[in-house]
């Protein structure tokens, strides 16, 4: 039923982290911790008003805004009749590689599909979210937006046409994530890939996903650890981030399961069992980068099991 | 406790299918109504003594016999002192790519690891049981091995130090097995593989991977379905299997999730939900060869949940 009296909703836009280790372009999660928080209201004028914007200096015009972009695709699909204004508060920086475009477009798409009384189900919003991604990086993946809309850890088998599991998430399973704030541009990120890979590296990589994912099934998180391993990738992208083994070696001596590039980088995220550890970790990449004169932000959050969430009713 | 009054064992030990679609290398099962019988006694006699094989003809000589080396190998490690002797009634035919030499190599170290009161938990037989596939086919690989011993389905992580994931079986899970009595070598079947793979196609894949391992877990046939596909070795060693294309079709016209080639073939196999549909299948792949002048069998078997069962106490 739609909210014909609700005016609005304030909500939270969780950050997520995509190319998990072995899982490049597959295996996404949402983070608890780090987020922006939106605000959407009804508006008497058809399509995408974006009023503001705090935190971060982007566009305002819907269509080049992802926010706008994806509500602009869900009211195509909807009734291109309806208006909402939208306005940003914005946590998550562009370009940190922990899904700031796509905390923009699931918000979006999440807040008005609530408003509506939520005709939609938040894997049925993924391909609106994803006119976002096509906006931000010139692809329309789910990478980013199936984690930050449906929560836990998700895999993406296909995105033509969509299909994308949900799967479990182990309870204690914690996330640290350092943000150099340096620039790693997406396009370049893409670029240093190889066409190619050798048969049997990738054989090792689907032997690490498929076990990754019975991990998490069995809460088994020594498996977990032994199957977060990339072969592909990291050992390419990582040359576009400074100290990478560094801190990898950090974050395993601090008793990470593992560690890898979130996104397309320049993140790194490393994933703990508990807290306490995830915290140590935490202190372990600030060793590594308080030595060099890169600024950067660390982050330590809980796995979010669902994606984004409802704060506040406005009217 | 090591069974003394015990003189010898009978068991059934089972075919299995490895290299199931995407999981090339990595996904085996284990058949129930397709294996050999064998039976295994103590010796007087130091080392491993093949006293019969029945249904192949198969060297006898310990050393260069799969059941001999992998017997000799679990021999060698836990008491190169004690002795056994085995008779093989051979109802899998070597060559057929349903995990004969498998069979017989876990058959023995089973059998000889139930006589010894069970110092070996399944998992651990593995290694040895490997030794007797060294033989076979020049490399020690655990894709039959592996689920012939522990039965259901299993995934291979890692061969170096072993790690092999038991991943659950949906219910109703049944196979139909076609083996085109034809020849194909193991080692032409790998001779055509190519040595490199797109990165696009290898991340295809992992996802497929990912989400199959899933769909065993939430019991999800369609997911299972969708995700039962090679786009690597398939389309590649296919070539060399008769009509692949036309028994592919057949078996997806009668209602399968999916089909592959089992193991490096020739055998074909399909996934079916529920014995009714399998045995579908099985008209169909038969109505496909029946034309043909190739002579062929045809099984249909749920998947065994138990890898290697001990039939009868020997006196």
């Amino acid at each position: 039923m739609e909210k014909v009296n609700l005016q609005g909703v304030r909500l939270f836009a969780p950050a997520s982290i995509a190319n998990i280790s072995c899982g490049f372009d597959v295996l996404g999660l949402c983070l608890e911790n780090i987020g922006d928080y939106m605000e959407i209201r009804r508006s008497e004028k058809a399509g995408i008003h974006i009023t503001s914007i705090k935190g971060q200096d982007l566009p305002l015009e819907a269509k080049k805004n992802v926010a706008g972009v994806a509500g602009l695709a869900l009211l195509e699909a909807h009734n291109p009749q309806l208006g909402f204004e939208i306005s940003i508060e914005k946590n998550i920086k562009p370009g940190s590689g922990i899904g700031s475009s796509a905390a923009s477009a699931a918000g979006t798409v999440a807040g008005i599909n609530y408003l509506l009384g939520s005709p939609y189900t938040n894997k049925q919003l993924i391909p609106f979210a994803m006119e976002g991604e096509r906006l931000a990086c010139g692809t329309a993946h789910a990478d980013n937006v199936a984690p930050t809309l449906m929560g836990g850890f998700t895999l993406v088998r296909d995105t033509n046409p969509l299909d994308v599991c949900a799967l479990p998430t182990p309870l204690e399973l914690t996330a640290t994530v350092i943000h150099p704030k340096i620039e790693v541009k997406t396009a370049d990120a893409r670029a240093v890939l190889k066409k190619r890979v050798t048969l049997q590296t990738a054989i090792q990589q689907w032997a690490n996903v498929g076990a990754l994912v019975s991990s998490l099934y069995e809460e088994d998180y020594e498996l977990l650890s032994r199957s977060l391993v990339d072969e592909i990738v990291e050992p390419i992208r990582s040359i576009l981030i400074p100290h990478f083994s560094k801190l990898k070696k950090a974050c395993s001596d601090a008793g990470a399961l593992g560690s890898g590039i979130s996104g397309s980088g320049p993140s790194v995220f490393a994933l703990s069992k508990g807290m306490t550890t995830a915290n140590k970790v935490a202190n372990a990449m600030h060793e590594v980068y308080a030595k060099t004169d890169i600024p950067y932000d660390i982050y330590v959050s809980p796995v979010k099991s669902t994606g984004v969430s409802f704060l506040e009713d406005l009217s």
